[in-house]
């Protein structure tokens, strides 16, 4: 870790303005660490603002590591995800540059940049490190003990993948801590880690200590009034339910906040309908009832695309549906579908060992 | 892989009578590989019938590695969990001594022999190799491809860890050959794994992949009539339910045996109470409803520690309690329950492309 806090070059040739980008633009809207320059030659001399408008941050955009050196970075993020999976030789040499100039070197690649020898060798030649975002921690099997924890502990469950469970728990995080409340964002993904600055990423664990990795991410922050845990996945998709619900029994959670974008048909990837959220809403307590009982006590709705007036119809919408609070946290900020859920935050719910609710 | 088929050794130096050698115990009743000889001092010159009852096994138990080469194994099972985790040292040496004698070495720990220079040293000499079962595959994402699948797909589903998901798998499987069918058990455990000869140790994957890992295993049999894939953990696990969920997502299945163990109240290793029969049922069909329908067909009751007429007397009381056909299929044998179900196999559920049921 970087004393005094990270001062990001983010390294995206090619791919700033892209999907491929979603971390850097995650560490950029909200990470505490700052970003001093972003490199991508197609949009060098811009603004990030100007290749990414909804970020509406000035930091400058520049072509080359040497540029962003003007900048005074203390560490590179690799942020985006290269095309066809394998590391361009160009950005190798831009990384090995940067841990020759003693930069830390942060990365969210599948791929660990630290097992590579010729980077481990500038990280040792410039006296620095390099953190594998995704590198999962021991393994550990889950024991019950955030069971007896006395934070409350809140998870965002999805309708699908990629719906926004990372960006309403940011949110939510935020107003919690503006009423007043020891608040944590506990990541689980590569982008949350990086905006978080530490977490564990479930998705690369083994599937037996899946559920244990969650639970240590929660323990270790037992002491916080609230803690808001990143979702991944959804219980109903295809491919990623595992991590779901080794999530969801391992963050023990006492409430639970159902992320949903408005207009979602079909589960990311599949032909697969998606669940109307009442089920939804029926399955994930369902689940939680098994082990340790927590309600949806609320709808975050992403409306990204729709203008003001449809986003209020569609909210209204999944309101009545579901009979919940409902906003976009985005849109409208988080307060009020704060305040809508702060009173279910006030005690714990009843441990399983006492008995489950049907 | 031995050619012409395994005559194993199985090495359980002291642990051979007791649970920890699950596997062993597993490979001589179930495996198609032979056991020619167990190594154990503790019961050398006993024959394992007399070690291990229910096992009605006339192979030797021997002292030493040096008194199993007298019955002319070509392979070395390490089926026993070492107290503690770690080899004993002694274990070494007979692994070494076994692998210079040109004998296959087969291990479902959760160490990896093979990467231990001294054993590979030794493989080389011996000019032979080493299997750990407990090697994940390559990762691979879930694709949907085996909801296009002819042959139909039997997972069995738990109410808990330990409750006999792989006898009911290997059971149901043997009533299914012996009706003519090509029906084929999928292993997903060390210990049915060593029984197959091959499989996937689910738990033992990344959990972004437990699905895909599972699917694989599915597509490379769907040549078969029947595939009966063995189960892992419980939906209600606190502890393992994102492998069961990975595992139930990733097989697809057309049908669900729901097995349980009489009398079981607790989830293994915690307060957590078990479900009820019903409410199990609805959660496991309503998990599946979600990506492809697939209801729980019949009732495999484990009733190991009661007398037949107790048996018989829970087996009608779970019949009862959950509407579906149930039998003890190690007691009474797996053809009645087979027969109750097989109607339900004959045409495969309709895929969720085309639409789900709620």
């Amino acid at each position: 870790m970087t004393v005094g806090g990270r001062r990001y070059a983010i390294l995206a040739p090619g791919l700033f303005a892209t999907r491929s980008a979603k971390t850097a633009h995650g560490v950029i809207a909200y990470a505490s660490d700052a970003t001093v320059a972003v490199i991508d030659p197609e949009h060098a001399g811009e603004r990030v603002r100007d290749a990414v408008p909804y970020l509406a941050s000035d930091v400058p955009i520049v072509a080359s590591l040497s540029g962003a050196l003007a900048f005074a970075p203390n560490a590179l993020l690799v942020g985006v995800a290269p095309p066809g999976g394998a590391l361009p030789p160009a950005w190798r040499a831009e990384i090995v540059q940067a841990l020759d100039a003693g930069l830390e070197v942060v990365s969210g690649l599948h791929q660990f940049l630290g097992e590579d020898p010729a980077f481990a060798a500038a990280a040792s030649r410039g006296r620095t490190t390099i953190w594998d975002i995704r590198t999962p921690p021991a393994p550990r099997l889950f024991t019950g003990d955030a069971y007896g924890i006395d934070a409350r502990v809140v998870l965002t469950v999805g309708s699908d993948c990629a719906v926004g469970k990372m960006t309403a728990s940011l949110e939510l995080t935020r107003a919690a801590r503006e009423r007043g409340l020891d608040a944590r964002f506990l990541a689980t993904g590569q982008t949350g880690i990086a905006i978080a600055g530490s977490g564990v990423p479930v998705d690369r664990t083994i599937s037996d200590f899946t559920s244990g990795a969650t639970e240590e991410l929660v323990l270790a922050n037992a002491s916080a009034d609230v803690l808001f845990v990143e979702g991944q996945g959804a219980i109903n998709h295809p491919a990623f339910a595992a991590v779901t619900l080794g999530l969801l029994y391992g963050a023990a959670p006492d409430a639970l906040v159902l992320v949903h974008a408005a207009g979602r048909t079909h589960a990311h990837g599949f032909a697969t309908p998606l669940l109307p959220l009442p089920r939804l809403i029926e399955l994930y307590e369902g689940l939680c009832a098994a082990v340790k009982p927590a309600p949806v006590v609320a709808i975050a709705l992403n409306t990204h695309g729709l203008d003001d007036a449809q986003a209020s119809t569609v909210i209204a919408a999944a309101a009545a549906e579901t009979a919940l609070p409902c906003d976009d946290v985005v849109r409208f900020g988080p307060h009020a579908l704060f305040d809508a859920i702060a009173p279910q935050l006030k005690s714990k719910t009843i441990p399983t060992q006492v008995g489950i609710s049907m």
